[in-house]
Formats: structure tokens, sequence, C-alpha cells
């Protein structure tokens, strides 16, 4: 295998700048357990504040934002409403039943995003056969959707149902920063409808590790409680909240420049002969191209070129744009993808 | 509300004939949770000499032989495959995420059954972000389905799925005894392919109370410890286990007679203006119909003339043969259905 | 191994009497499940009566009466109060950590029995590093304490620290109407200072089966939805309801010949060379003494002669007193125990 | 409150040095959740190797290490065992219950030392009244127990109970490298008889963040899995294991200092008029000494001085010597300490 040279596999992979790095360095911290860490509680005040939500709390994972947001809005015997490809039920290890005890309730949606109506229409009535629906969680951008943002107005109207349904909203918001600046709309009125975010600053923005969970001031509280059952509770963490600041701060208007080259890119691979791609689907960062011929092949014959992508399929594979892959980089990949595709037929 | 003269709402619904409480009043007993019953003990060999196995383990309820089963096959984090209908995961209160942390994955079968391949399709790779996978989960007849029965060509395509993928194969058998008598395969070869297999006395059999979980010694033993934790271990139980030997015993072959009755309704019924039924779909004794104005209404009405029947879906009423319905009385219903759907138009 | 003639190994050994077996025989039943049983609907309305509450739910057994209840007033990540010999701790197979996810704080009790003070003492700030107290558990009378009274006073200032610290108060009452005879206090003035009592039916009241869980409307509607996810929900269960109403009618009293025979017996064993035991203990029906050799031995050596008792430690025997043994069989006891102590030295 | 001069609250406020900020800003990252960071892969090689074990895995707490562990060695309803004032029983948030469903049992040791006959004492026989007992758990040093450092020689005999009664044993160690300095006995002859072991990397060693949990390959496998279902998978926490690394190669040795400082600190407060300390319990760095007047207020005072120490109940002090405070500064707390009580009487 060649050493990767573009590396399209995901924007988790993207490094600290030099600085990011130097913003590491210097960042005065304390223990954070004892609530002693100030550069945390800068960075927990700055992401509540940007959501217009009254408090946040940092982890080490957006794994751990997700689950413990599930933990403290139900309890055992409870069902949620999810998205059937969301990430919380795909690709968190079974945390949902595991840590919580819920069960899942899948809706499919398209690409993605599901509507209030469909959500009316899972809903059962109280009968102690059934589990009992407590919480409804979307994904904005929604991963396995290919990036897709969740339009605000449908938000608005899932709010409303579950309102009425004495139901929490949450969202995992893992690229919520692509949807805002996709969009145009801010982060606190996209944040508006919702009781938890979980949001993500080693994704796109660059930082190294950690996400928030933001909320009210009470579930905040009776976050951090789960936070540190669960293994999250750091000592002197502000270095990464340090990072995970500079990201905030610096890196949130340049996601703009992932979602051009994405679009760049998937104009290109649609031109390639036996490449089917729904170029609407491409609204932010990620991209989904079908491949004439098993994908797994098409990506090992990448690879040796140091092009890194992920097959998510047997003939799908994901490329994502990330700041550390400029245009000219994204320039060159189709011809590379369109002669592994000629050398594997 | 009239008094019930005809109860097609379940067949969880019938009655210990005089027969067999006459076996209730005399069965001889003892301390089971000291393993001293041994009328208890009779049943369970009883039921596992039947279907073919080592051993068998008495509990107060389908739902726990089930559930147990859940917990002695897995771990939590690891996922459970089942139809997306399926009584464990629809109708059990959460219990597999609640009492053993597994998530549940889904395949839509067709009314019910789905195939080897749908499985294989459904696996997914060895990685930490999923759960891992390993127990499927049948229901033979499929109550949402409407009764229906399982194929044994397919039982034997999934259960060679399974092993070839380190999966163990369960089978909520509810109405396992519907399916034998329905097909003629003996409950041995029926379960030989499983496990373990989950039966229940108190459906057509007539017993007031009980299932069996099934498999082998070693399965069973492990079992019988979560029955006592989950609080299914009884004192005196023989009793209730009377009524259950005296069924198995008397009140199987008779099921036919439930399956003929389920023929005649579901003629009657398709041949009522507005009423849609799928004849095929009608195997067993569950007989599920569609109705041109709300079933509610129409459950309401019948309920005025001592018919007792479930709304089970907005315009979808449940008509469950069994051992307190003869066929006199079956064949009163259609023309009361018809009033009913008339008096409602 | 001899029949067993004079079985002393627990009070759940007792069988129905033809008068039960009668009443059981005849019981009118329903679906318990869709809330048609009569019986157990009187049964539970009897109970809550009895006990001055609003509202019982009957269950195959008093493990899952206490597991349901534990469930039902806390969350994971809860801790419960409870002596550190508690049944529930020692003898319920791990269910309050694998089912409720619940911490045990233990508090070693004067054989059972702990005081309010003693409670004060356990609890722990509010400190997320700390499970969080939210139940307190006592039992009554107390089984490994050697079936000791619960004072009333000392409940009352059990219960008054509970408020104070916003604790909930659940009784393990499996032997609760031993407590109630042996005192002389009404059940109901017994029961009044907890949120949640589990009774027994098949101990010192002979019925075959069940327990039921006591408490508000709103606790006991709460506790039904989770009696059907651990499989607690049971069809014609009204038979069983039966033997236990006719328990609770007609064997309360009689107990008190328990309580006597106890007596005699603890007695009469107290005056056997090597023997010892501490007679102030014996207050109900449980007497336990300590012997000169190996206890499983002289349990061996007794079972040839027909007694069947219990080892619970490596010198010490339970024997309890029951209602299918007399007093005239309680007097032959002693001389065989010498007896089998004599031969084993 | 004046801002703290001399924080003797924990050896977990410890700050990253100049170097060890520099050794993080400096460090190689890639993706570690997709297995690319070489700093991380370096610091799990270098800790496992240390420990003389074949693998280890990195993770955000120390509370994240030991509950993994937890659930890598049981599943639900299986029984633990932990000496009564255990780290893991005491103050990790009721997790053992919460993420992994096990009992505790607790046995009361000499200042947190339990011996190989205590262990064989609390065994139980198999039954499936009782939780099955699987793993056992020390602490070295102990928390609780004043820091107080495991003999060896009790470790190998407590290693042959478990052994003979197919039991794992799992060390935490938040403070191994104290008890490795203390003695002179290395990492390695520690590690030898322990199944998994947990070490901290942010106590005295002042690395920022950041446990490892090490074993066998299989028992880290599985433990990877876990971590990732906890949230404790990160991207490029390269940066937080190079503090680690630092740290481990660093500031073991110094270690002594604060041994040393520990006894002066201990010897000097033994001196003061109405303090009762145990100087022989003091073998590593934690010193706990009882005030004559209740310990809130003393805190309070001091920390007006700028001396941060934690009150631990009613009456008793815990001060930790770590890497932020020297012997001079040492040198100041007794006549403060002094000077708190004589004002506070």
């Amino acid at each position: 295998m060649a050493p990767i040279r573009i590396d399209l596999r995901s924007d988790t992979i993207t490094q600290p700048s030099l600085a990011m790095r130097e913003a590491i360095a210097q960042a005065p911290v304390g223990d954070d357990v004892l609530g002693d860490d100030p550069t945390v509680k800068a960075l927990e005040a700055y992401t509540a504040e940007l959501l217009g939500k009254e408090a946040a709390v940092f982890m080490p994972s957006g794994t751990m934002t997700n689950q413990v947001a599930l933990r403290a809005h139900t309890e055992p015997g409870d069902e949620i409403v999810l998205e059937s490809q969301a990430h919380i039920y795909y690709y968190e290890g079974g945390g949902p039943a595991a840590l919580s005890g819920v069960m899942c309730r899948l809706i499919s949606g398209d690409r993605g995003i599901f509507t209030a109506a469909d959500l009316k229409q899972s809903l059962r009535p109280v009968d102690f056969h059934f589990p009992r629906t407590k919480l409804v969680c979307l994904e904005n951008t929604h991963n396995r959707g290919g990036g897709r943002i969740y339009p605000l107005a449908e938000i608005k109207a899932i709010a409303q149902v579950c309102q009425e349904n004495n139901l929490k909203l949450h969202l995992d918001g893992a690229r919520f920063w692509n949807a805002c600046v996709a969009t145009g709309i801010s982060e606190a009125d996209y944040a508006q409808d919702f009781d938890s975010i979980s949001v993500c600053f080693s994704k796109g923005l660059g930082a190294p590790v950690g996400s928030a969970l933001v909320g009210s001031r009470e579930f905040v509280a009776r976050s951090r409680r789960f936070r540190k059952m669960f293994g999250g509770g750091m000592r002197q963490s502000g270095m990464m909240a340090a990072g995970a600041l500079y990201g905030l701060k610096h890196n949130r208007e340049r996601l703009k420049d992932d979602h051009h080259n994405a679009q760049l890119l998937a104009k290109a691979l649609g031109q390639i002969d036996g490449v089917s791609i729904d170029l609407d689907a491409v609204e932010t960062n990620l991209v989904y191209f079908h491949t004439p011929t098993p994908a797994a092949e098409i990506v090992d014959r990448l690879a040796k070129e140091g092009i890194a992508v992920l097959a998510t399929g047997p003939n799908t594979i994901r490329a994502v744009t990330n700041l550390m892959v400029d245009r000219e980089q994204i320039q060159q990949v189709p011809a590379l993808v369109a002669a592994a595709i000629k050398a594997a037929q």
C-alpha cells in the first residue's frame, strides 16, 4: 500500500494545523473533574451560546455525547425513534440497547430524512405490550444519507408532533456545522427546536478530539453525571478543548470549500463511464458513488495510488472532502477512479 | 357493553375445561424451586421429548421464555435479527433492550416470513462500530403475519446461513402447535434446526398458564438461572403444569377445528360488501380483515352484540378462532359484521 | 434417601390442602393480560385493602415483586440501601444489578435489623462520583436474620429519614403475615410507612404460587408494565389467585401454630449437648441452630430418617416450621437431631 | 477564596510541564478509531511491554479502563468481589451495576487490603439463587486505604484462590506507579498475576489526560469494542498519548519525591495538638489525618490561605503530595493547619 496522499475516507482524519497545535500547547488548564479547567469552561460556554442554549458539556467523542443524551432522556424499556440508517443506530456499537436499554423504532427516510407525517404514523398507543416512546433523534447532516441537510421546516413540523406526544427531540449534529454553513441558517435557529444537540469538533473543524452535548442547564447537569459514569470525565482536558475552540472559531466558514470540492468531485465522477451518482444528493461534503465493478477492488487500486476512500456497500464508495485535501488534489481523483474502474473490468 | 358470547379476540382467552380443571386439582406437586415438583418435571420431559430436544423448562409466560432465550444466547451490545413485525420486537414491552441489552435488526418479511437470502443480506462484517450479530429469531406461526406458517425448507436454508456465520437460531413458537397440525410436520422435525424453541400452553391448547423453553441440556440449565432472576421460579407450579400437560395431550389435534373455522369465517367475511381479506393468507387460526369504515367503530358495534374482536389497525380487525367458539357460533359472525359495517356507513 | 416425612427445609414447601385445591378448581377465570380475570382482581383488591393501600398486582413470585419494585422506583446508576444479608441482595440471582442497574449499599444490621441512625450514617452527599441513593429496602420478618421482626417504631424512624432525604421505602414482606400475627400489629399499620410492599402467598399461607406488589395506584400501574416486560403477565392466572385468596382468608391466624412449634423445637434443640442456639432470636417460624460437627453431615443423617432441614453455613442448620408439620411431628425432631450429632462425633 | 498556592487535593490536579506541552504539540497523530495514530500505538506498546503483557489500549479516563474491564470480564447477573472502599465501588457513579449489570460483593479489608483467606470465605457455592462470582478486583495503591501498598505475596495468594475458583483478577492501578516506585518491585512483576490492569497517566505522572487497560491480546481486542461503545474511541488522540508517554518516561522515578514529602508532612501534622494520624499508614503520597474540630471548617480556613485539601469525612482531611508541590511548600503546611485548628476551637 502506498502512503496516503489524498485522504478522503472521512473528515475525522483531519489533523490539527500548526496554529491549532500552538493553541493546544498554550492552553491554560485545570482538573475538569473538579470543575477547574478554564479552557473547557470557555469552550462549553462558547458552544452553548452559539447554539442559543443554556449549557454544554465537553466529552471525548460524538458517540459519547449521543449515548449520554439517550441515557439522560430515557429509562430502560423506552423506545427511541430514528431514521433507519441513523449513526446512533448503525455505528455506535449497540450502545442504545447496551447502555440505555432502549428499543429503536426505525423509520425509512428519503436518504436520511423522514417527515413529521412519517413520525406520526410510527407512534403506537400507550399499552404495556409496547415499549414507551420517549425520544426522537434526527441527524443533520445525515451521514449515510449522503451528507443530506435536514430542512428546517420539517424539523419544526417534527418538533410539533413531539410536543403533542410528550416526546423529547435530540439532534445528532456530528456535521451540524456543515448544515449551517451550507444553508446559511444560524446555529441557534437550527438548534432551537431540539431538547439536546450533539456537536463534533474533530470532523470538518479539524480539532484532534472532542464533542459537546448542548441543552438546558438541568439536562446538561444530569448528563455530566452520566459522562462521569461512562468514563468521559477527564482531567486537564482543556488541552483538547483548546483545539476544539480554535476549530470552532477559525474553521467553520471554510467548510464551504469542502462543499465546493465535493461538487467538483461529484460532477467529475458522474462523467466516468459506468459510474452512477445522484448529483442532487451531494449537498455538503460527502460523495457517495456507485461503481460498475466491486467497490472493494476499486478501493484497493486507488490505495496503490495513494488515494484513500471507503467502500460502504458492495458497489458503493464514499469520498469525504475535508481540510486536508485542496482543490488541486480533488481534481486529480476522477482520472484515477476512471483508471481503476477500467483496470478492474 | 353486552356480555361476551363469542370471544374471538385471541386464543389466549381460552378457559380450562372441566376435565382440565380436574387434572389441575388432582396434580401431585412439590417445591419446583427446590426441584421437587413431579408434574412440572413430567411436563418438561414430555415437551422436550415431543420436540426431540434434550431438555425443557416451564415458565409463567411466553414473553418470559422468549426473553430468557435472548438473555441466555447473548450479551449486551449484541444484535439479534428479527422479522420487522415479530412478537419479540413488537409486543414484549422493550424486553430485548431492557433485559438483554441487545439491538434488534429488522428484516421486512412477506407477511412475517423472511428468506435465507434476506438474512444473508442483513449481516454486516465484524467491526466494532457495529453491534455483534449473535442470534436469529423466527416466529411460527407468525402472529402479525396473520398466522402464517414458516416453510420448513426456508427454515433449513436459514439455519444453514446461521451455521456459516456462527449465529444461534431461536423459534418463537407461541403457536408452534398450530404450524405442526396444519402442515402435518412433526414437532421434532419442525424443531430440529433451532438452538432453542419457546412453546406456549395457554393459547390454542386451552391451559390457563404457562410456556416452556426447549433446547440442549446446557442451554436449559443456563436458562433456569435467568428464569429465577426474572422472577419465574415458582413453588407448587405443578398445578399449572398439570393444565399444560392436559392441553398438550388432549388439545393439539383439535386445533384443526380452529383452522377449519378460520377458513369458514374468512370466506364468509370475504363475501361482505366493502370487506377486503386475503384468503390465501389465512393458513391457521388468525383471520385479519379490512373494513371500509374505521375498525374501532365496527369493533364497538360488534361488542354490543356480544361478539369480541380486536382492532389492530385503523381499518384492520383480527378474529382468532379458538376452543371456546364452535362452528355454529362462527357461522353467526359474518352477518353481524355485515350489519355493523352497514350501520357504520 | 428416605422419603421426606417431616419437611422443615422451608415454608415454601407447603402443599395446597384439599379445600384450597377445590377453590382453585372452581375459580372463575379470564385473560388477566386483557384485564379479564375476576379472581385475580378479587385477590388484588383484597390484598390492597388489607394493607390499607390503593392497589396491588399479582405476580408469579416474590423475587419478581421485589425486582419489579426496584425497577419501578429507580433508574440505572441509582443506589439502594439494604441490610447486608437481605434476601433481595443475597438470594435473587443478581437481579438488582442485572435488571435495574442499581448498586447495593449494605448496612450490617443486628440479625437483619438496622436502625434509622445506621441509615443516616450510610448516606453520602450528592456528587456525581457516587451513585444516587434512591430507595431503602427493609425485610420483615428477616429471613437470614432468623425470622426476626422489624420493630414498628424503628420502621417509623427510618421512614422519617427517608422522607428527609427524598428516598423511597420498600418492604420485602415475604413473611409479612408472620410479623403481623406475631406482634398483633395490623397489616395496615405495619404497611403504612412504605411506598411499596411485596407480600407472598406461597410460604406459610400454603398457596401453591404467587406474590403481590402493593402500593399507590400510580406505582402499581407502573409496576404492571414491568411485570409484563419481566414475563409475569399470565392468562387465566385466577386459578393461582384462588389458592392465594384461600390462604389469605384461612391460613393467617394459624401461623401462630408455626411460631409455637418453632418455640418448642428451639427449646428442645437447646437442650442437646453440643447444640448452640439463641432462643431470643426465635421470634417467628425460623429456627437456626449451630452444630458441634459439620452441618452437612447432620443434614444427611437426618435425611435418612425422613427429616428434611437445610445447612445454611458450615455449622448452621435451618429448620422452618410450617403447615405441613404438626406439633407431634415437631416433638420427634430433637431426639433425631441428638442421635445424628452423636453418630457424627 | 484565595487563589490556590499549594494544591494538595489530589494528584489529578497536576499540570503538564513545558516539556510535556512541547511533546504534545509535536506529536505525530492519525485517526485512532481507524487505527492510524502512531503516538497512541507507541504509548500502548510501551505500556504493555513495561507491564509484561501482550497488549494495551488507551482510554480517556481510569473510570473507563476499570468499567470496560468489568464489562469485558463479566455478563449481567455476575458478581465481582471488591474491597469495601474500592474506588470501582465507591467513586465510579454506579458503573458496575449500570454498565455491566454486576453485583458487588464487598470484603472489609485492613485499610484497603484483604487477604486470600478473606476472599475464600466470601465465595458462595454455585446455586441459581446467587449471582455467579466471576471477577476479583484489587486496588494498588489503595486510595481510600490511604495509599496503602498491596503486598506482592498476598496478591499471589489471592491469584491462587482465583485460579482454583475460575475467577478472573483485575487490578485498579490508578496509582500503580507509586506502588512500584515505593517497593522497588518492577511493573512486570507486580502485574504478572493479573488478567487485566488499569493504569493512569494523569495522576502522579502529570499527563493531562488518559489511562490504559492492559492484558492479553484477546482481552484487549474485546475491550476495544467496549471502549468504542462507551464513547472512548477518539480521533487524533496521539496528542494526549504524547503527554502520557512523556510522563511515563520522565516522571515515574520522581514519585519518590512525593512519597518523601508525604512522610515529612505526616510527621509534622502528627506533632500538632489535637491531630491524630497513623504514620504507619502513610506508605506513598496520600496523607489522611483526623482533626479535633469539623474537617469542613479547617478546609475552609486553609483555603483562605491558598492551601487546598479535601474533607473526606466529618473529621478527616486528605492531602495528596504531587509534582506541583515541592518540599519547601510542604514545609509551610503544618503551621497553617495548626493555626486553622486553633482558630476553629
